[in-house]
Order: C-alpha cells, then structure tokens, then sequence
C-alpha cells in the first residue's frame, strides 16, 4: 500500500535549494545521506547542479514520471507545482511547504483546491505542513529534519512536524531503532487512517506509535485501528484530552477535538493501547517493539536495593499487575545462589553487593520458574554492581519467553549500560514505576489479543412497529420521542413494558384503569414536556377509579397552568411496576465514533457521583457486562447491606437491546431508558420511561 | 544541631582499610577527594599508613577527641569498636556496617545493644546500615559512594543507602547540585525527625528532598516536617503505599509501615508535598531549588511546537493550574513581535521557525504582562531553534518575580542546552507533564505557605459528665460505649440529643413516651449488641402508648431470641427525630499519626463508593468545611435534583467537636456518629446514633 510513497524507487525535490538550511536544501541532503537507492531528481529553474546532482528546470524535464514527488516551495508557488507535477504523472506528493489550513481561510481554500487537483488526478498527497517521512529500511529520509535515528522496529506517524522532529532527536540520542516516521501534517489527504492501514502490513513495523490531534473519521480509524491492532501493537498519544487541551488543540490544527469519553472507548474497544504523556508514548513502543508479550500479570522483581522494589511493588499493585511470592522450591532456589540477608519473596532482594554472577544466578531462577509472567530488574550502581557487565550477560542470559525490562537508576555509572541493553532489545526505564507501567501496557494488550470473538448477539425486532413511530415523528416534524411511543418502540426491541394507554378524559382514563388492574400511574403526554416529574407531571400508586379521575383532573389543571403553551395529547394510564432498582441505560451518537452507549445506576449515581460508563455499540454480551462492573457502585447490584442481588442479565441484555436500536436505526441519535427498574433473579425487570431524539430531518 | 556529625571539625575513620573497593578505603578516599579541611584519622591495628595517613591502631591512641567517628568494621566487630570510641569521647558516630536488624532479630538485638551504649553517653548515632553523609557546603563527604556531585541548595536525607548511591550518579550526571545527603540506615538512633529538623535550621539548604519507607513517631514527625516547611519547601517520597508495597517495605526494613491514608493527612496537614514517584522527587526539588514560588496558578506556555502545548494545556488542566488567554493589550504586544501564524493565545505558540530573538520577544512580553503567575518555555530543536543560546538568554532575561521552567524536548540537540539551562537554575523536563506537575507541587506549597492561621475552636465541656461515663466503663471492663452513653459523652460536648430515657419494663417505657412525647423509637440496648438495626433491634415512628407497649415486649422477645448470651440492659426510649440527611462523622487513631477525622454521607456513601474524607485533629472550622467540599458527593448536601440544602455549619461543627473530643481524651480510640441527620439550615441536626470504643485499659 501507498508503495509510491513508503517505498519509491525514485525521488523529486520541487523546489531543490543551495542554501542549507532551507528545506529544499535539507531534503536532498537527507535523501543522499540516507543512502537512498533509486534516483534523486532536483528541480529549481534557477540552478544547474545542487549537491553534486544535476538540476532539472522543472518536472517535465525529468527523465521518467518519479514515484515520489517533494514539494518545498514558497506556499505562493505550490498550486502550480502541483499542477506541474500532475501533469508530470508522479506516483505520489509530499508538500513539506506550511502556510495552508493552520493559518486561516485562504490557507484553508489553498489546501481544498489542491487537494482537489490530486484527487483528480488519483495521486495521493501527503501534507501540507510536514516535516516528510522516513522509511528507515527502504534507506528513504524524505524529510527535512537534522538527525537520523537507528533503523529499527518502531514505526511512528504524527500529526505535529515539530514534535516530530524532537522524536527523531531523541531517538537517535537514546539508540532507539525507528523504522518509518511519517508527519502527515495538516492531512488535505492522506491521514491516521491510510497508515495505520500501511503499516499495519508493513513487515519491518513491529509496533505503531502514533501522536494524534484529531481523529478525522472515526468509523474508518476503528477498523483501521482494531486491524492493526490485531497484528501488532498500536500505542497512540491523543492530546486535547482537556477542555483547556482541546482549545489549544482547535486552535493550532483548526480540528475539534472529539469527546475525550469517546475516544477512550474508541481505543478501547480497537485494542488500542492510550500513552497518557508523551513519555509514555515511547515508554510503550519500546517494550512493544523489544519484548515479547507476557502470559499472565504476575510481575518477579529483582533488585540490589529496597527502595525501589518497593516503589515497583507500589506501582505494581497500583496498576493492576501482581507481585506473587514465588513457589517453594524456586525460594528454595534462591536461597541456595543468594547471601542469607537476601530477600527470597517478590520483590527478590540481592542486596547492595550483589555483583553480575549473583544478580544472574537469582535471575535465571526466576526466569525459568513458572511463578512469573514478566521480569523487571531494578540495578542502583554500588561498587560490586559492575552495570555494564550485568546488563550484557541479562541479554545473553535472556531466553525472550517473558518480557525482560530493566530500570538502572543513577546516572553517568549506569549510562553505558543503559545504552547497552537498549541495543540489546532490552528496554531501560529511569524509574520503576514507569518500568511496571510499561509492562501493564503489555498486560493490556495481550489481554485484547486474546479476547475472545466478538459475538453480537441480533434479537428479533418487529420492525414496522418502530418505523410507523419514526415515520409519524417525521411527518409531524417531531425529533423528540417521548414516553408513549418511545415504549413503543422498545417493545418492539422486546424490552418489558407495563400495560397502558393513552386516554383524553377522566372517564376514558378510568375505563383503562379499569382494564389494565389497579393500582395504575397517570402521567401527562405533550412533546412539550419532557421533564413530566418536574411540572407535577405524573400521579403514582393510584389505587382507585375515584383517585384516578382526580389524578386526571388534576394533572390537566396543573399542567395547562404551568405550562400554559403547552400542547398537550392527554395522559398516559399505565399499569404500576413493581419496585425494584433504579438504573439507567442510555445512548448518544458521537460525531466520531458513532452511538455510544451508556449505563449508571439511577439518580445520585448519575447526576452527583458522576458513575457512568461508555462503550461504543454494537456490544457483546460480555463487553454488557464489563459495562455493569465498571461502575464504582457495581456491588449495589450483586446485593450489599442486606439488599438482594438483581437479574444482571436484565440489564446486560437491555443494553444489548439498545446497541441493537442503536445501529439499526442511525436516525436515533439519543435515548434514555431512565430508569429502566430491575428486579431480582427470576423477577421483572422493565421499563418505566424513555424517551428518544430523532436527528435533524434531511432536506427533502 | 548535630554539629559535631553534620559539620565536624576532625574524622576517625575506625575499620580504615588499604584495599580499593572496601568501605573502609572507599570512605577515606572520599573525605581526601572531598577536600575536609579538618582533621581525618585512619584507625587499623594492621597498617602504618593509608592513602598518605598515619593509621592509629585504635581510638584510644588519637591525638585528641574527635567530633565524628566513622565505622567501616565487619558487625562482629561493631560493638566492641563502639565501645572503645565512646570510651574515646568521640562527638558523634556513623555505623556503616550492615548487617542488623535489616538481617533478623540477633541483628536488631545488636543494633540496640549499640544503640544503648551510644544512648548513655549521650552520643548520637546514625545508622547502621548507612551509606554515610554529604555535606557539600562543608567540603565533607563522609560517603563510601563513588560519586560527588555539584555543591547546591537540595539536601537529600534517604531511609535506603543504595538509593542515595543512585541520587548521587544521577544528580552528578545532570549537573542538579546537593547541598547535605543523608543516608540515615537503620534509624537504631537518628531519624527522618532529626535530619528535618537540622537541614530546616541549615541555611544553605533550600530544600530538604526525602525518601522514606516508615516514620517511626508520628507526632514528632508532623512537628518537625510542618516546621521545616514553614522555613523550607519539604518534598517526601513515602512509599509502601500500596497492600504490596508495604509488604515489601516491611520485609526490607523490618518496619511496619502506616495506614496510607494517614500519611497523605499528615503530610497536608504539615505542608509536606508528597512525590508520588521516584522521578517526581526531584521534578519537584529542583524547581524548588531553582525557582521562587509563584503567586497564582496562572501559566504561561512559550512553544514552538503545537503538540507539545497541548499536553502542557492537558496536564494544566488535569492537575489545576488555570491557562488564561492573555488580556487584550499583552495580545497586541504580541501580536506585534510575532509573525501572523502565530498563536496570542495560551499557549502561546511562536511556530516552528522561531530563533531565540522570537522567543525572547515573546518571552519578555509573558514575562512583564501581569496575566500569568508561571511561565513553562516549551522548544523542540528544529533548524531556527539554537536551543543554547535561547536556554542562555532565557536565564538572563529572567527576572525572577515568577517561576519559570523549561521543557526543551528531543535528544543530543538540545543536550547542552539543557545542562546550561540546569546550571543557570532554570529546571528542565524531558516532557511537558513533568514541567506542569513540578509547577502544580509549586502552587500547592504557595497555597500552603500562605494558609490563614490555623485557630481551632475550643467549646466549653462538661468534663464530669464525660469522665464519668468512661470512669464507669473501665470499672466494667468495657472496652465498648454504646448509645446511651455515647450520646451521654457527645451531650457534654454539646451536640443535639433526642430526650431519651433508659427503661427497664414496658410500664417504664411508656411512662417515658408520655413524658418525651410521640412519637418515639426503641432502641435495644446491650453491650453485646453493637449492630442493632441487624438484629431487629429498633422500632421507629411508635405514636401510641399501646405500640410503644408492644415494640418493648417484641425488642425484648427478640433479642434474646436472636442473641441469648446477650446481656441486656433494658430499652432506651426517644424522641423521633425529624427527617433530614444522614451522614457519618467518625475518628479513628492512627497509630503514628494519632486521631483521624472521617466525614462521609451516609449509607451507600460510604460503605459502597467509599467517598470519605479524613482529616487529623485538631481540626479548624476551615479545614472542616474543606473535607465536607472533597466528598465527590458535596452537592448533594448544598442542595441538588430540588433537595433543600443542608445546615453544612452544623456539620463542620460536629467534626470540630469531635476533633475536640479525640485530643481531649486520648482513650477514646474510635468513635462512630452513625447517622448524624442534618437538617436544613436554621433546622435541626442531631445525633441519631453513636458508639465510641475506648482503647485497653493500662495495667493497674
């Protein structure tokens, strides 16, 4: 995929200069002093040779039309080149020129028509506003950046040039292996989406590092990402997490930044692994692209000294990973390579004098014992610590059945041992905690792995029913669905609702009484009127015809003189449920990544504790159910205090019902189940309101 | 303080060894290195000289009294060494040697042995199983680490020797200067309270930077640290905080570490900012080195990359700190020194091509424009950058009113830049979380710093009433109060009580409803029965003396049903109190800390999503209002969903009561108000159940 452009057999730099320091200048430079392979064409009418190359005046001078495309000229001039190299038929454009999209309107147009002419022209078109791309073992450095890190299996695409750059930087200064870097830019074309998907199958890309604004279709970044994620790990920093982020983000991409709840389940549900910091982002790749992943989340933590086993055993537990007392015989084991004032239990303590041949003995236990997922060893450089030695004979030593990292704390001392064991595909970290960190980074991962298929489970729907409400709401240019017809359609999702009907006078309100069994609930019906509790609105445990033909009245007095305006389509009698526990089960769309749904316990739970969880539909009866124990207040429905557990799987299937709703009708772009009333096991469970809202009408 | 041990005028080395690599070598070569301008004596019955010293064959034959006796000798040895230097009238003594109480119980009883014997010759003692001091400001280095780093204004005092040997790598490696470094080892003597209180009085120490895995006196600890804050920023890696890590803590130490919740209480309370991770130790030590302390939380961002300022907004926003968009003319001023693409708003963004003449312009605008309190300069080296002549021009142009950091991004590019910026006192991180996060400690020491005076109420009490109560249940051997005389104790203290009365025969019981008047609950009472309500032991809302009649026989019926052992005292017949919000007020004893305030809403609050606060005593009306505004809970009790708001007045005052109560009578160990209903303001709020326990009675 885009082979023109990871992968060109030949180059041309539009806009070629003499002067380092400029762009055209410094891409060519790169391009030679990467070693590319193929041909190198620089073109600038008002030079004869740059850089030991002939120069061409323009594209159509050029011997052969050239896969790869490079545009570093002034913004004025940028539109013609293109045409000129269109015309020229490359394979492929990279516009390293900024000036577009990020600052304003004309920018803004610049870039469209552009991006037009390519589109055109079916030439994909990377840019405006990059630094360029690396493809490490193709020899390619298009880009105009100052440094060239180490070839390895780290692969990063970024939406920020500048930081980009810094990247590069580090990661040359640190010797760690990248293998394509790509700043797409402001993305008038190509973008996230087009290389996750190359990279995905790029074979030299052991792990994908992404640093993202803006996510520009969500639908397509999931698949992408979840794909990608299946065959190899995906880590991606997404900034403008915060409101205050998310304004800084707007302001420098001229992107919103989505809802920061949706991109967590986004990410989530495609396996993608979130880089909280920038540190992070790297902290991830690194073990990603140097170890294999771990079976389990038992951590064996070997260390010469106390305190920062202690502090990897703190972040340990903090991060959900275990730190297990090792088995009998392997204390044994232990006891029989380590002094007497060693600490045989986890964190497994050789003491400050451990030299290489004791930490080695205490590691090689470790590493064959089963008692272990992962192994973190921890070296403070004491006068018997020799880290350079250690950490050659832990990589030879190293049989890559569990991950291996390692924290050397200190400085200058563990400097070259640090560097060794990063080229020994032995990620360093400078502090324990972010050691563990990386390695629940894995554990995460390899639980995604191995999840089990995803199966969605489709309940038979009457459809007609739910189409006859849309279509009427349609006609009547209604997007609120309210209690009536909202019930409507969830019983035909299946979803238990009490017996009623809508009734315009007291004695019609009575006759359904009457039918349906006391006692009933009235509850006034208006589109105006959404919040019914709120405008006195609903009469509970109506035991009589007499209490109802009062709550009749009275509910179309109150009503007409609180809400004078509104119009009102009579009251709703209905059977009254049975008591049970309030929760609520909702869904809104976002513009991303589509319905999202959304399940809490009723009242307080929501509104004050804020204790909610997402996840974005279609959802599996498993992913419910994680749903369910996301909550902090989780134990409130399996039965505390006294109270009874309720029927779980009523909830879970609800939410299965309406992530169903959810996909088959796009034109909800809301629901509330609140609250939907569960019962215990065996018992009821139902609907006692909802209310949906339809999007705006398309234009007919 | 401690003169003779942090500022000696003479040295013994006893155990002063000829062999490189020995501890014994290793800390007479260090104390040469260091450049000690007072006497140093090697002692060794086995060598003439050592290093180009006369060795003396014991302490006895120095040719005067030394201030500080270094012993580097095997531990079979120590004892009889310590002897003979106490016989020598030496200042003070470090134990070097390991091997104690770390090892096992023989080694603890040697350690106090030792400990002992210093004791009564009034000789203080650090160690054993430490790696010696540094105190750079006097040329002495008293360590058998093989690195020295720059003189500077952060003192480190340790709990782990081999941390400090990393400390000491790494700070010299980066250039971060140390002033005194402390590795107090096994505490047999000397501890984390002592060093407090002597770096607090050190005038070239700026700030004390520490590592602790256990604080041994809890009162002494919270003195000494809220006194040394008050002079000097106090920044404390606690670890062990976790189930895990105070696991690993214990079997590395030997010392029981503390309730973790106890130790945040401390260290808020004495103004002590906790790193939560090896990293941010000295994150936060350098800026406080470095930096002055900021006035606000108002921060400024300075980039030249998009991306990175976006994270910088992200983390501001995550941990408090405001991102205010300049005023109007600080936009102008800026406007006019950058280019068009610019961003004026914060961050503010000088784009990629800035050279160091763009920063400074933009620099010196943030730095005199009033609208910010801090200012973080973010730079990723791309080609206009020069990042050492704009780290050198930052540190110039800096004025000092405000705090300013740095986070220059990338790899060998920005290298010296960042050594330049560390030695002209402006820290650097290698991530812009890490900037903020270091600012945001700043802003909470500001804070604290600036607290009003802390004024605790005292209320008037009827201490008869409550020495009576507890008089009664030490003669009773009881170690728990229940509800009548909890509530006996809690009316001295002038909390609202219903009018109740204990009964003993229905007839009584309802003599009392009739004097209290209806209605009123029933209440079983027995000191074998704590949970009540569990055991059907309250009847609620009796309106008639005929149910008040019948609720005494069912209550007595039942309980000796249920729990025949029981011993029952009779009936507590009172007042129905009115309906208002249930809430928890609680204190428990921390065994270091001493009494800990708890406050929490009621019921599924507390026991299903834990939402509580604690707090230690004695506590202020402020401090207590800010543990009711930390429940995530809060708005329920100002009045949310159409709930009134509650007498919050009424509860502060509760907790300052208690808090009262707790320093009044150390013997109260634990005490539950459980429910305490509020009701709304100008309403009233009482106690609607209590149990105090009192803690073991002392031996007679």
């Amino acid at each position: 995929m885009l082979e023109s452009l990871l992968r060109p057999q030949s180059v041309a730099v539009l806009g070629a200069s003499r002067s380092p320091g400029k762009v055209g200048h410094e891409v060519l430079a790169n391009l030679q002093a990467g070693g590319f392979e193929g041909a190198i064409y620089a073109v600038n009418p008002g030079a004869d040779e740059i850089l030991g190359l002939p120069c061409y005046p323009d594209m159509s001078s050029l011997p052969e039309p050239v896969d790869l495309c490079l545009v570093a000229l002034p913004v004025s001039k940028v539109e013609a080149a293109v045409k000129e190299a269109l015309a020229a038929r490359v394979g492929s454009m990279v516009i390293l020129t900024a000036g577009f999209k990020e600052v304003g309107e004309d920018g803004a147009d610049l870039e469209a028509r552009i991006a037009g002419l390519c589109q055109q022209h079916r030439v994909r078109l990377m840019g405006p506003n990059s630094v360029g791309l690396i493809n490490a073992h193709h020899k390619l450095n298009a880009t105009f950046a100052p440094v060239m890190p180490p070839v390895g299996g780290i692969s990063v695409i970024s939406q920020s040039g500048a930081l980009c750059v810094a990247i590069l930087d580090w990661a040359a200064s640190q010797g760690i292996g990248l293998g394509m870097t790509v700043s797409f830019g402001n993305k008038a074309d190509l973008n996230e989406v087009d290389f996750l998907e190359a990279l995905a199958r790029d074979d030299e890309t052991r792990v994908i590092a992404g640093y993202l604004e803006s996510i520009d279709d969500g639908e397509r970044f999931l698949a992408a990402a979840q794909e990608a994620a299946d065959i190899k790990p995906v880590v991606i920093l997404k900034v403008g997490v915060t409101a205050a982020g998310a304004k800084a983000a707007s302001s420098h991409t001229g992107s919103l930044a989505g809802a920061d709840i949706a991109y967590w389940a986004a990410f989530k549900r495609a396996g993608v692994i979130r880089a909280e910091t920038f540190e992070s982002l790297f902290d991830y790749a690194q073990v990603f692209a140097m170890q294999p992943l771990p079976r389990g989340r038992r951590l064996a933590v070997i260390t010469n000294a106390g305190g920062p086993g202690i502090m990897a055993a703190d972040a340990a537990e903090g991060s959900g990973l275990e730190l297990v007392t090792p088995d009998a015989a392997t204390q044994e084991a232990l006891r029989a390579v380590l002094p007497s004032a060693a600490s045989v239990a986890n964190p497994i303590d050789v003491i400050g004098d451990a030299d290489p041949d004791r930490y080695m003995a205490a590691f090689e236990t470790i590493q064959t014992s089963a008692c272990s997922d992962a192994i973190l060893v921890i070296a403070t450089p004491q006068n018997m610590t020799r880290p350079v030695e250690l950490a050659g004979r832990l990589a030879q030593a190293h049989e890559g059945k569990k991950p291996l990292v390692a924290a050397f704390l200190g400085g200058d001392r563990v400097e070259e041992a640090r560097r060794l064991l990063t080229s020994l595909n032995i990620p360093n970290y400078s502090s324990p905690e972010r050691a563990v960190r990386a390695l629940r980074g894995m554990v995460d991962y390899a639980t995604w792995r191995h999840r089990p298929p995803r199966v969605v489970m489709r309940f038979p729907v009457n459809r007609r029913r739910v189409e006859r409400v849309i279509r009427w709401h349609r006609r009547m240019k209604l997007r609120q669905i309210g209690e009536v017809e909202g019930k409507e359609i969830l019983r035909a999702y299946d979803f238990t609702i009490p017996m009623g009907r809508l009734v315009e006078t007291s004695s019609q309100a009575v006759e359904a009484a009457n039918q349906i069994g006391y006692p009933v609930v009235l509850k006034i019906v208006s589109p105006d009127i959404i919040h019914k509790s709120d405008v006195g609105g609903v009469r509970l445990s109506l035991a009589t015809a007499e209490q109802v033909r009062d709550a009749f009245d009275l509910l179309m007095l109150r009503s007409t003189r609180s809400l004078p305006e509104a119009r009102v389509r009579g009251v709703y009698v209905e059977a009254m449920g049975k008591r049970g526990r309030e929760v609520i089960l909702g869904m809104t769309r976002d513009p991303q990544f589509g319905p999202m749904l959304m399940f809490g316990l009723g009242g307080i739970f929501v509104e004050v504790m804020k204790d909610v969880t997402f996840h974005l539909a279609p959802i599996t009866a498993d992913e419910a159910m994680q749903m369910l124990k996301a909550t902090r207040s989780y134990s409130l429905l399996t039965g505390v205090r006294g109270e009874l557990a309720v029927d779980l799987e009523a909830i879970a299937g609800g939410l299965q019902r309406i992530s169903q709703l959810s996909t088959d009708y796009p034109e909800i772009v809301e629901l509330d189940l609140n609250p939907f009333i569960v019962g215990q096991v065996g018992g009821e469970s139902y609907v006692a309101d909802a209310r949906m809202t339809l999007g705006p009408q398309e234009e007919e």
